[in-house]
């Protein structure tokens, strides 16, 4: 039992051991789907993982090379979910980061098992007890220090799907693993991310979407009470494109509404609910 | 290139590589001197760990085993440092904890070469331009979540050997890799970490130590400017014991003052740059 790195007692691999990316989550990552031997949206992926590495002063691999490892990883997998993680380089003590260098680590999962009726009926979900802190410094961007949304992932009443969070003065930001948006009066609104909150790549998509549709759109940070006035909401990320919000907390909007079923439509994500791999 | 987990293009071993630990900082850790064949307060920083654990609703290892694993690791190195890291289990994807159970993970380094005078004239310190979050959810623990400290960490004046940290309002709550204390009309002052900050097992240490030598004591967070009008003030961590600050931005205490010297004095914590496998 010696040696300088010990896993459960035994001797272990120092090259994660020693990761930034593990010591401080000093790294960002994406989530992929591959779907139909496609990366589905990987330069809109990348373009946000480009963004979020400037953000930590990181700079982003290639675009090919990334590719062919994502391709890489993901053959281990039919349909599944790919997620790339870049790790700032240098294995030293002390928070000062020394290079804008990074390690790349990738992985595949199979495809999680969500229901069928998360999309068609719209999805049941709760106010998170926890606040997002106010960070400007790192609003937005897809960063590895994400204790906040593990607490926030606890201790959900029945039923609930996913747990949307607001920031310290109440206002919805997002769900633990989604973007949050809501239609008023013909307007797809969506809050801000300059405090708190992550920004997907699916939330800018579906904006893109919005606006080629001729859906005006505003990107603003209301309080909760404008939620739950909306006449439709919903919650997007990578792997799930758009499912409805059914039901938060007191608020029953039962089926999903007609602007959620456009945006839907014109999406064309893949439902991976449907995937034969999966029946 | 194939496989489910690839680092730098090459297939990984996937222990590390799945970790709630590396994914979402889903763990605690502490940093302990080893100097002397000793594992300087072992059991105080035992408790803190726990303290911690529980804090995230994680099981601390048993006592024993932990300190049979530091001692071995620690094998590798004369006098050094030992960091434990424990990760909460569990390899899947979603941020629901699970489980309280913990990987532990264990690395020994060598000492930091720090220069004697930071121990006998005191340290230049600087004031950190990113405002640390409010988040009580998080304060006082010593987590994996450590972005904050490495963006506060860059860009430090010349000179400049610790970085202190303020809240949202600017009143000062610690430094980087360290706690802060000051002293004015003979009180012991450090700020109240319940809204952000890390509590180092030096921290309480030095609490007790002045309890001990009737120095009164004040835990409460206060403006900056009573910082500025402190007449003594100084850094603590497990490493290091205490450094005095020198100077702070404008304000130059020059030489350590009397009780900054009789905390010292009473704490016998090893002076590391006097090592002499160092000199």
């Amino acid at each position: 039992m010696s040696g300088t790195v010990l896993l459960n007692g035994q001797p272990a691999d120092p090259a994660l051991a020693l990761s930034r990316g593990l010591h401080y989550g000093d790294g960002i990552f994406r989530t992929l789907l591959k779907y139909n031997s496609q990366l589905i949206d990987f330069k809109l992926q990348y373009i946000k993982l480009t963004e979020d590495a400037a953000a930590l002063g990181l700079e982003a691999p290639d675009l090919g090379m990334l590719q062919r490892e994502a391709e890489g990883v993901g053959a281990a997998v039919g349909n599944g979910v790919i997620k790339i993680l870049l790790l700032r380089s240098g294995a030293g003590r002390g928070y000062t980061p020394r290079t804008s260098g990074c390690d790349r680590l990738l992985l595949s999962y199979p495809l999680p098992r969500y229901p069928l009726p998360h999309w068609q009926e719209g999805i049941e979900a709760c106010r998170c007890e926890l606040r997002l802190a106010r960070q400007p410094a790192l609003a937005g961007i897809k960063h590895l220090n994400r204790l906040e949304q593990v607490l926030a992932a606890r201790n959900w009443p029945e039923g609930a799907v996913e747990g949307i969070l607001c920031d310290e003065r109440g206002a919805p930001v997002c769900g633990t693993r989604s973007n949050l948006f809501w239609i008023r009066d013909g307007v797809l609104h969506t809050p801000a991310l300059e405090s708190c909150g992550v920004a997907g790549m699916m939330r800018g998509k579906v904006l893109a979407c919005a606006a080629a549709l001729g859906i005006a759109t505003r990107v603003e940070t209301r309080p909760w009470s404008v939620l739950m006035d909306a006449a439709e909401a919903f919650v997007t990320n990578s792997l799930i494109g758009i499912w409805p919000l059914r039901r938060l907390g007191q608020r029953d909007w039962g089926e999903p509404g007609p602007l959620t079923h456009k945006l839907r439509t014109a999406l064309q994500h893949p439902c991976i609910a449907c995937d034969p791999d999966q029946v």
